[in-house]
Order: C-alpha cells, then structure tokens, then sequence
C-alpha cells in the first residue's frame, strides 16, 4: 500500500471495529487488515451452511480478533455486538444471486431485516458509529452505458440486488434521520483467496479456479465477450476501511472497481494459464441465465479515487496469488 | 365517467377480481367499482387494528362480493386467495410513514414480505394474473423538478417509501423472470369516503375534515406554501382499474395524480369552508417534520393520461363529497 492508504488506515490503531460477516471472504480480509493497522476488531458470523463463512479465514488471528458466532437476523446478538464499536463493516449477506430467487424469503430476511436490526441497533444504542456497507452492483441491473456512475438508474433484475438496494435506501434513511454515519460501496464481481470453494454460486473467478485445478472444462456462454469488473478481495477492503475512516466518504454511495473491465474469454485465459491445467469450451446461453444477463459492466471509480482509493493488483497478479493461496490451503476450502 | 373509460371498464364483466387490503379506503372502492362492472370480485383484509380496514366500506356489497378476513403475510391464505383470478388489485399495506419509522419491522413484514408472498403464489400457482400494484409518492423522496416523471430518481426519506419502492422493483423482476404481468400506480395524496378516521397517521385532508367537524383548529407548519397533489379515490381507483385490464399498461409504473397541485393552505382552506366549521392558524415546523419534509410535489401524469386516465374530480368537489359521505356514515369511521 502506498504511504497516502498507509496514513489512513493508521487511524485504525485503537479503534473498536465490528465486521459482520467477518468469517466470509471480504469480511475477514476487512478484520485481519483493520487488526494489522491496531484495531480492536470484533467479527459476527452465523456461519451458516452452504455460505461463505470459514473459521479457517481468520487462522493466524485467533488471539488478535474476536468471534461471535452469532446470527445478524437475531436482535439480541445485534444489540450487543454493536456496542462500543467505532467502524462497522456490514457484510454479512445471503451472496448468491440464484439463491436469492429460489428462495427470496431467506434473502429478505438476512439481506432486510438483518440489515434493519443492525441499523436499528446503532439508532438506540451506539449512533456514533460509522458503518460501511457492502453492496453490489447488481443493484444497477441492465446498464446503458460504462463506465457506470454511482447515479445511473437502480433497475436490479434479482431480488439479491433488489435488497442490496433497499440496504443502500436504509443506510440514507438512518443517516437522514437519525444521523448514522454510513458509506455505500458498491462491489462489483470480487475474487481472490479465502471465498468458499464448494458450490459455483458465488464468484466465478474463483469457481473457474477449482476447475482448472481439477484438470476441468470451463464453459463460457456465448462468444464469451461480455465485459467485467473484476476486482481483488484485497482491493476492495482498501476500499471499505479508506470509506470507513475518512469523513468525506460519510453518507455516500461509492462504485469499487478494477479500473478497467475484462471480457470473459481474457478471464478464463488468464485463470487456465495461472493454473496451467484445465481448458474452456464455448456453449449456448441457458435460457435462465439469458433473463439475468446485465450487459457490459465497467465501474467509473473517479468518486473512489477522489477519496483516496487506488486499484493496486492487476487481473493476473490477483489470479496468481489466489491459485497460489487455494494450492496451500486447498483442505480448508475444498 | 366518460364514454372511454367505460369501454374499458366493460370488460371487467365476468373477470376474477382478487382486491388485497379490500377494505380500505381505495382497496374497498376498487372492488364495488369492479363488482359494478361485473366482475367477480374477491377481497382479502386482515382488519389489522389502527389500520384501514373497516367492514362498513363494503355496505351494500354483502352479496356480491366475497370477504376473506385473512392476512396477506400468510403465505397458505395468499396462495388460496390468488387461485383463478384474473386481476388482483394489490393494496394492502402498512400505510402509515411515521409508523414505518417507529416500527421498520412491520413494515418489511407487510409491504416487503407480504409483497413476495402474493408474488411468489402468482409465479407457482397463477401466472397469468395481472397484478396491479398501488406504490406512493413516498418512493421518490425529496424531488428536484415538479412535475414529476416517473423516471426522477427514486431517494426515498423513509422506510415506508424504501419499501414501496422495494415492492416496485418485485414487481419488475417477478415480470423479467417469470412474466407475471403487473402495472405499479404512484398515488400522490389520497383523500375521499371511507378512510379510517380514527388517527392522523393517514391522509392529512381526511384528518382535516375530521378536526372541522369537531369545530377543532387546523395546525399548519410553516407558511402553508408546500404543494401537494391530492387526489380523489375514485380516480385513484379509474386508473387502477384501467391498468388492470389494458395491456399497454403492463410492465410499466405509471404516476396517478390530479393534473394540478394545492398548496397546504389553499387546502386547509377548502375544507374549512366546505365543513362551515373549524379553523386554521400557523405554526412551526416540528424538528421532525422538517427531517421528512419532500418539498413540493405534483405528479407529471402524461403517460396515465396516454393510458386513458384522466382526473375527474376536481378538490373542491371531491372534498364537499367527503364531508357529506362522514356527515351521513360518522358512526362508522370515528
């Protein structure tokens, strides 16, 4: 990290920090980071099945950070977790966007009403602290035009982006009238170590990962030609403890990004050489995902920038690192 | 009603009618306007206490439309009610913002899930209905330009509004994946016969009416100059019928509105002359108002009027009918 990230986020040292989610893949890296630069950083997971929670993502930490394995739909829990936290970075999420249709119920309650109990909690009991949210871009939906601005029109086309955005809508409401210090940042498709590695419904990047060191086929749909904003689990949480930390990101919703997008075929390319086994097919789009196909999506993160954030790991050297990792701790994610 | 507005009416002869939330204020009307047109018409209300619903709105219905006193957050009663049913009116709801706000949890029950469980019965068990939502104003928030076009960016100011809006979106995807047809109506300010009049948590024009017919004092926040658009219930409910049957109306939110905007005072002013008693006398505007406050407000309803619409009922005239409807039926509503 450059000297400017570096000043910033050593106004972590002594800070209470409180990441829900802390167990998944962007919230233990938002926990072991704050923890490096002086934290005292408290992590809420239910580690609930078949999500991405992982105790073997905060290895290392045990003595450093501490776990509440708890459940961000339970009031109770909520209530006292937020006690006395300066930061609060809310990840805990149901993920998958297929999920979210089959069963919009469970995403309505963890997505909605978990998000609510979390905002409810800092209204009556700590509304001092700062919470940064992490939503994603599929609350934009279609696109018309990339890069895409923070302003561009929220049309989600799945109920998992649907409730990102209603998370966005409830963050502006308590900050309006209550006060609540918040940042909206809007990820678009993450990737890197330490994601669950069981089931395909999460980030692909990493799904092509197992494949290929599976000696497997992947399947591209279509020419393979659809752009993404593919960025590095380390980058984003630059990004979230920067928002976290820096007055001028309070009450704003702010576009993460790589800087640049990639077509599928260049990602699948760049993932087979990384791993140097597997291969890729071209195949017919499904009709189911046709339906839920956004079109091209680039992020525009001058907002980002402007406050200080910086994409530092390039497409290639985040997949090398990420193979890298899930050869070493293959056990753990498997 | 004109000649037009008939034609399409006509065809509601022999449709399946489902109205949620059927004995409100415009849930009750949209059922005896589409009983009077012959449709079958069905109404599920929960009568859920302090809220809208009240029997006395379908007096005189008795035979001809069927009253399922049920709840639309029970997904067995949803899936019941929505088997073989042509068009369903979707109008219940916790309605009131400053409860919304009080209590976010019911809310999200009623308007969120309640929502889904009315979706998720149409996609399994009925997926030709056509579902005619009524969203409100309060999905737009603070407003820049009046009039307003249904494309102004949605900012919601409360919970009430987020999940308006949030119902919207449902819509939106239910019809993108599944192709359940819908149309969403933003109603600007209701005012007409049979609201509850019980608190001042609904319509502020009812509430107004009531305060006069108690010889009481109207208070006006500020100087009275903030603009609103209030419109009569049974041209809510003209609109809301015509979406439910023209095909051109599927697949779009349209705006509903009375083509014109009144301020505060000028409507305070109404109501005390037509009730010939009461009165009115400025104050300040309460530290909380001013937090929920969306500036003036006038709806743009050039593609209601495409579809047909057209406001009938000028707000003198519809507010000398709401006096003489609460002077005949006040044991009822008080």
């Amino acid at each position: 990290m450059t000297n400017k990230d570096t000043q910033y986020l050593n106004q972590y040292s002594g800070k209470e920090v409180l990441v829900t989610g802390g167990l998944g893949m962007i919230g233990s890296y938002a926990a072991t980071v704050a923890s490096k630069f002086g934290a005292k950083v408290t992590v809420l997971d239910n580690l609930l099945h078949d999500h991405g929670g992982n105790r073997a993502n905060l290895t290392g930490y045990e003595n450093e950070i501490q776990v509440i394995i708890g459940d961000i739909r339970d009031r109770e829990t909520v209530n006292k977790a937020v006690e006395n936290k300066d930061i609060i970075v809310h990840c805990a999420a149901h993920v998958s966007y297929t999920d979210s249709m089959q069963d919009p119920f469970l995403d309505l309650e963890i997505n909605g009403r978990g998000h609510l109990n979390l905002l409810e909690a800092c209204r009556y009991l700590n509304s001092t602290a700062k919470i940064v949210f992490t939503s994603s871009r599929m609350r934009y939906g279609s696109v018309e035009t990339i890069p895409v601005k923070e302003t561009q029109p929220a049309a989600p086309l799945m109920i998992y982006g649907a409730h990102k955005l209603i998370g966005e809508k409830y963050q502006e409401i308590y900050f309006r009238n209550y006060g609540l210090k918040y940042t909206n940042v809007v990820v678009p498709n993450p990737y890197g170590p330490r994601q669950q590695m069981i089931h395909h419904r999460y980030g692909l990047v990493n799904w092509f990962i197992r494949v290929c060191m599976e000696g497997g086929e992947i399947k591209i749909f279509g020419d393979g030609e659809q752009v993404r904003d593919y960025i590095y689990v380390e980058d984003i949480v630059s990004a979230i403890l920067l928002c976290g930390i820096r007055d001028e990101a309070t009450g704003e919703t702010v576009n993460l990004g790589n800087g640049s997008g990639t077509s599928l075929k260049a990602m699948v390319q760049t993932v087979v050489q990384a791993v140097g086994t597997g291969s890729y097919a071209h195949v017919e789009w499904p009709e189911n995902y046709f339906n839920i196909e956004t079109g091209d999506y680039v992020a525009d993160i001058t907002k980002a920038k402007a406050l200080g954030y910086e994409p530092r790991v390039a497409f290639e050297e985040g997949v090398k690192r990420t193979v890298d990792f899930y050869r070493e701790n293959r056990r753990d994610y498997w």
